[in-house]
């Protein structure tokens, strides 16, 4: 009863083509701090207002994109249900070892059919937001260093099986869906928001030519004000920007998409409603797009259906 | 698994002392939708983006005060669970038949040990938020007519059993604690912040003299410059401010505390973090209760631990 | 001494296409408040904090444009002695009477160089702001109706003679040039930002081919947060939108760029810096004028150089 | 013609009781940028915004207080014509030389009938903002160094003989009056807000029974937004808040009331609306002082007429 299950999106590993130049990027212009590196060369980092020891991974490699995608789940009893469901349903899994990630528990590893790599756990080490848990302040310096996002929030990822995906995360994650693009034929979906909280999206689905692919991490920063403060640092750090600063009339967010030192999108977003599970979701025919999209231009921008990494 | 059980407050009832002016005050001032009335003579009132048909009942009576705070749950069976989990744990109930308040299903009513009458339903009617359930507009009119707050969020309750009320929501409601406000001792909790959700708070009881007593209902506004809006809207109208415009130190939330035409004192509010069951909880020692009341003034503004309906 | 000479722009004439459907535009989307009509079948309009009559007077014609822009002087002396100064510099000036214009004083007219007619007058009547002028409220109900800016701010002006009309208002009227954009050259203006106050522009030229032309009129609002307000209504109310939301480098000001009913670019925008004579200029190559345009994107629309009316 | 004559408040002379101390709170939790030091151990400081050297200067001394406000005008013709029309209303002047202050021209020094001392001065040596002249972007670094404001905005003094003082800022300096408080008796003014631009104040009075005194220097910073900024870092601190955050009805600004470390009060606020000389004054009758002064709470906060330093 209660908050259980799936808790949210706990840690994203994204491979970039130059290490330090990345690192570099996530720490200094997203304002990410770096809390550790391990023996494979990986880069960790966690967003000010998160507690667990980190969300964002990279890695060095010949090609941008999406290693895996990993939930944090209730706990260890959790987890295992969670597995055993998952291979009730038909969805083989793996266990890689507690530590493989720094201050991480063991995970539970799955291909959806999108191929996608997603990965559950229960246990990341909680190294505190940098404020007391004893009458803390409501910000530390940290939250200004950069964009500053206060979390990792969500991805929204690229495949041709969307249908197969989404069934996982709804039939057996626990997910539900809140905003869904369709086709003309008033039935295939084209993409779908799913949350497995009050959010409008804790991970998000479009139907892409190509398996496996990310369209955008997303970053969660607290007000539109500071969305302009982010294009302001982007600008600054002359980092390309996609789109906006603008609303997406899908799930209401205040949104910039722009592009990391290797081609990874990511977005700055802030805003939205708060989603539960008994409402209505809310549909957007394929010719209302642009506004879902860009709700201030009624713009479909060529590249929201066709870059990924 | 997923997001389940108790999902929200749904509703509350609160006696006005004189029905017409505090109608006028709901529907004008604060800005809730006047949605029904029934043979009882009670308003029924909705916050905009609410898709539910009503939140907020007021009724005429000789004593302001909270009648009864309900919580929407997920479904029948998770409604005949929580009472069969309520009955084991030693807390009696009764059932109110659906329909007994308008568009709602029937409910399991208890008192808790501060002697608040608690309910939970599954069943109230969706009658939207004014926005199509296809390609919508992120607000619509009423959005802007009066305060307009998105929805009621949650009430702060005060008596004097605070444990016993605490656990009943904990161990047998599926909430966990948030914040917390502890004696000179260290260990007696003065107050406590509840949440079913990523909410800060869904419920929250301070101990007080006597039982059964309303410190606030609070409404959810978007933004800190909404707040200021509110705060306008408030001295044109005349309404009492008690506290703020300010920032709570407990849940970062952004704040006015201010009466309705009958005293029940009432909270617009922004801001905050987004909360999980697996995060530490946050203790404010008393004597840092005057930063966790108004952050900006560091200030126990005394009416905070004195004024209840 | 202090504050006087040309006070502020304080009138716009602009030509629509269909007059009923831009008088609702402008009434109802942009949020002016209608306030007459003469007998020539022009709609007068002012906008909520503006006192005087009215700031913007739209007219049915054939072609879109701008008929003339008018500026409010000190007084009558004021306005004689810069008749008589135009006169001297070797402009031409033509004197049009006192109600020519609903509640307006006497004019002068005269065309500048890049073929804009631009009017001074000294009077025009205080109709109030909605708002008493003994203990006010902040705001009156009109400030919610449409996107509702408080006031016409400026307008950017196309053609070909820069310098000429530049000079004029520099060394005639007391303007002093704030911002500029120059070319390969480094020396040739290709746009120039000129305030007569503490705005960072009360008009601005832009070099283009065709003598005449509006790019687009100003209209202010407080906050970075009304400005995505005004790109909601713009898209509930299918109004093109040019640029934006987004950042100006130039003036640093936040903004819209977005067309009326007929074609007439309008800019919603905020912020920017305060202005004194004695601060030095700002220079942006034109290399750099990307990100003068829109800071977050660094990109120069094509609409920008190309699209007049 | 134009904007000319007195430009704008460009330094205040500030007595503190621990020069370090207080050093430090304008430098960090203030966030001027401490500029310079001179042979009388004065501390000098700019805000991130303003152009010239400097704007606030603090000096160690038994007593907190003013010791001058300085004005800058627009060249040295206009201040020898100031001091000649000083001269001739009746007021005495005398001259600092130049130098006396670190990068500052030379002053006209006078006393007005509430007992301080102004200066006019028509050089001070511009330093820059932090960002190019050429292609700026919008904000330095400094811009988020605790609370920075972006300029000095202005001063409101108490002191005996209001009238005396308004008389010559209105009649010799070229100021005008914005707002006024006004006794019961429907004519004496109890406080008075002047501009001699298009800020709602650059100098306000209030009568006091002692004369000379400080009632506070103001800051501003752009948004409302920034204001809960400031709250929240002068809470962290432990900066003495006054009053607010909250919107004062007089000049609609949002403002927070707060003390340096040597009791002397400072604002920091934001909005309120744009000025010019042919607006009709706005009048609070004395009973309405409450929602003058914090239009939230309609609260007359006794410290408001009784604490100057």
């Amino acid at each position: 009863m209660g908050i259980n299950g799936v808790l949210r999106p706990g840690h994203a590993q994204i491979r970039v083509l130059n290490l330090e130049e990345d690192a570099k990027f996530y720490r200094e212009v997203l304002g990410l701090e770096e809390v550790g590196r391990d023996a494979q060369d990986r880069v960790y980092f966690k967003a000010w207002d998160e507690r667990d020891h980190h969300s964002v991974i990279i890695r060095q490699a010949d090609k941008a994109g999406l290693d895996f995608f990993g939930f944090k789940v209730s706990d260890n009893a959790t987890l295992n249900k969670l597995e055993a469901d998952l291979n009730a349903y038909g969805v083989k899994t793996e266990r890689v070892p507690a530590g493989e990630l720094l201050a991480t528990g063991e995970r539970v590893r799955f291909t959806v059919p999108t191929g996608h790599v997603i990965e559950l756990y229960a246990e990341k080490k909680d190294v505190g937001n940098g404020l007391s848990y004893s009458n803390p302040a409501p910000w530390p310096a940290q939250a200004e260093k950069g964009i500053a996002p206060t979390r990792m929030d969500h991805a929204l990822l690229g495949g041709g099986d969307l249908d197969g995906s989404r069934d996982i995360f709804i039939n057996v994650l626990g997910f539900y869906l809140t905003e869904e693009v369709v086709a003309e034929d008033g039935k295939t979906q084209i993409a779908v928001w799913l949350s497995c909280s009050n959010k409008t999206h804790d991970i998000a689905f479009v139907r892409a030519p190509e398996d496996g692919k990310l369209h955008h991490v997303s970053y969660w920063i607290d007000t539109w004000e500071k969305v302009l403060r982010a294009a302001d640092l982007m600008s600054m750090n002359h980092v390309p920007v996609d789109i906006g600063p603008t609303r997406h009339g899908i799930t209401r967010g205040a949104t910039i998409y722009a592009f990391d030192r290797s081609g990874n999108r990511f977005e700055t977003f802030a805003g939205g409603y708060i989603s539960y599970p008994d409402m209505h979701k809310l549909t957007w025919p394929i010719e209302h797009l642009p506004e879902g999209l860009d709700y201030a231009q009624r713009k479909l921008h060529e590249t929201f259906l066709t870059v990924f990494s």
